[in-house]
């Protein structure tokens, strides 16, 4: 179940809130479209929803928040998410789709698995190979 | 000074420590090349260098650590830089250049001072309006 705190103005999930005790959060846009589909709801919304499902089924999900985002500024290469969690580098992955839901559901555990965030590439579900959009060093490294 | 801490395997900055006291990290990607130039130094580590000049001659440098980091994986549209803080959104800058230093740690500097990383629009360096490869939530809102 996705449990994510909604801000009491807008009913919008409130970004960057991980749930507690999970050590590594998945955000994912669910803002995305995929050009020249402008059916609602948008290919983002559809990615999220299969996300969470595939999140629940998942054996090791405690490791991991599933958090809706409205826009991760990655329009163009939709659809788009990002791993983060303390002390690791912080990677956003794009060029995704609804279909992608699983593969990236299990890279995000494998991410939540690591102490610096940094999956060996031959280790990493097929979709995340390519489509990395951009990585950012931790803060405060563990 | 750039005085961020060396890594004693390989003299390579490590990534992500920022300067105590310091707000908010301006991350510069020192390995972006600019095709087709295949001069050393590199276009990002000259990048590098003349925002560390830039980051010296501002008055509010205290509020900005500059961060040389190893690949912000967005080699396609170098060069690139990263705006992090604890509490605030993570913004990636692409399709930078040397000449840009003066115009990003301006514009890292006025990240610094807000509280959730969100700079307007309308307030941004010209440099800074264009050119975002993504933005991640903080992990612990301010």
């Amino acid at each position: 179940m996705d449990d994510t705190p909604l801000s009491a103005a807008t009913g919008v999930p409130r970004p960057g809130l991980p749930r507690p005790g999970a050590p590594a959060t998945l955000f994912v846009c669910i803002t995305c479209r995929l050009a020249p589909d402008e059916t609602e709801p948008r290919a983002g919304r559809r990615m999220h929803d299969a996300m969470v499902a595939a999140h629940q089924r998942h054996p090791d999900a405690a490791r991991l928040a599933v958090v809706p985002v409205e826009c991760l500024s990655n329009c163009n290469r939709a659809c788009t998410v990002a791993f983060a969690g303390p002390g690791r580098w912080t990677y956003v992955h794009g060029d995704l789709a609804p279909e992608a839901a699983d593969d990236v559901v299990a890279g995000a555990v494998l991410y939540a698995g690591t102490a610096d965030g940094l999956v060996p590439w031959r280790q990493r579900p097929e979709r995340l190979r390519k489509g990395v959009i951009s990585r950012v060093p931790p803060l405060f490294p563990a």
